[in-house]
């Protein structure tokens, strides 16, 4: 079973994650948070990490439907994108599958706002591809 | 399978949620996040829920060593606490379950650093049975 729906993209980090908030935000998703986790341990522990943001994205429509199929599913949102930085000029984007709901919570009655939020985020990623240079 | 470790307590929602904040910091989680998904709700679709807080808790040197274990683990980082209003004087607290990370990643070396989550995730769910009047 996967958990992550991802790509690499060839493009220094932060513009990367700029690219990755368009393309979020073209498939309805909006920004409700943005972890800078790599900054978090760098200010708890002092150590180094490569550039590593998480955003929490949200499409309110799919939220809202999930939640009143599943009221404990907020457990499992907003939808994790991550970007991070593998090199001076690359970085990995990775989305939380949301597959992983329907698996998780044994309900099949997600199942459709499930596969649809799965849609949008196989396509945000598909459209960075080739795209961030 | 279970995803969510909760527990009902017996209080308002802003005396939950402070008393959630506590019971976290007491276990060593840091809030990197605080989503209003209520609030998102409301603005975005007009749509009036109970309020319900997700709170993204991290304990430092235990996303370093998954992170480090499991580089694509960020996607279920931090660990998601939720709050939210059940009555006006009862609220639900459901975390996300860590174990879920050992089966999701199918890797085993995730297996201590998502046990020790578990359990002081456990500790701060128990901490406050009971506690909220």
């Amino acid at each position: 079973m996967t958990y992550a729906i991802s790509t690499t993209l060839d493009a220094p980090f932060e513009r990367a994650l700029d690219q990755v908030r368009e393309a979020l935000s073209a498939q309805g998703f909006g920004v409700l948070s943005q972890i800078d986790i790599a900054a978090a341990l760098k200010d708890k522990l002092g150590v180094d990490v490569p550039a590593q943001v998480i955003l929490g994205a949200c499409r309110p429509q799919l939220a809202h439907q999930a939640l009143q199929t599943e009221p404990s599913i907020g457990v499992l949102l907003p939808c994790n994108v991550v970007v991070r930085a593998t090199g001076d000029h690359e970085c990995v984007v990775e989305a939380m599958d949301p597959a992983i709901m329907i698996s998780l919570a044994g309900n099949e009655n997600l199942r459709e706002v499930a596969e649809e939020a799965r849609h949008r985020i196989q396509a945000t990623v598909q459209s960075l591809q080739g795209t961030a240079k």
